[in-house]
């Protein structure tokens, strides 16, 4: 099945990407626009999902800074 | 509202850190994954959705190498 897992920085810890993006934005002629995150997006073809979650925490995100959530996209398997 | 930016490299374009990843999980035991893609999340809080797009296209991806999906998460505003 298809999944996507969202890597966020977790709440507290420095997002510079986020800060940067936010001060831009005014910038550009954009207002109205806060609490902007940055984080990292993953899709895969996977066939057990019951790996995800240990895929997360061994390589894909960094779970001392770094939240993150999976979704499947397709199927039940 | 707040709304999230999904950005992905285009297809054909090279996508290091996908084949970084897919290379990466057998040595740790994971099998069974494929076609692994690393894109970027962008999440905000923003008062006129309508300019998603053109913050996409000027600072947000760089459309000539990645594809942005956007999905509203909250709110109709």
């Amino acid at each position: 099945m298809r999944a996507r897992v969202l890597i966020r920085p977790k709440a507290g810890i420095l997002d510079p990407q986020g800060v940067a993006v936010e001060r831009a934005l005014p910038a550009l002629g954009f207002a109205g626009v806060a609490n902007v995150h940055v984080g990292r997006l993953v899709e895969l073809d996977i066939e057990d999902s019951a790996q995800l979650e240990s895929m997360c925490e061994k390589l894909l995100a960094n779970p001392l800074v770094e939240d993150y959530e999976v979704e499947l996209l397709q199927g039940s398997g």
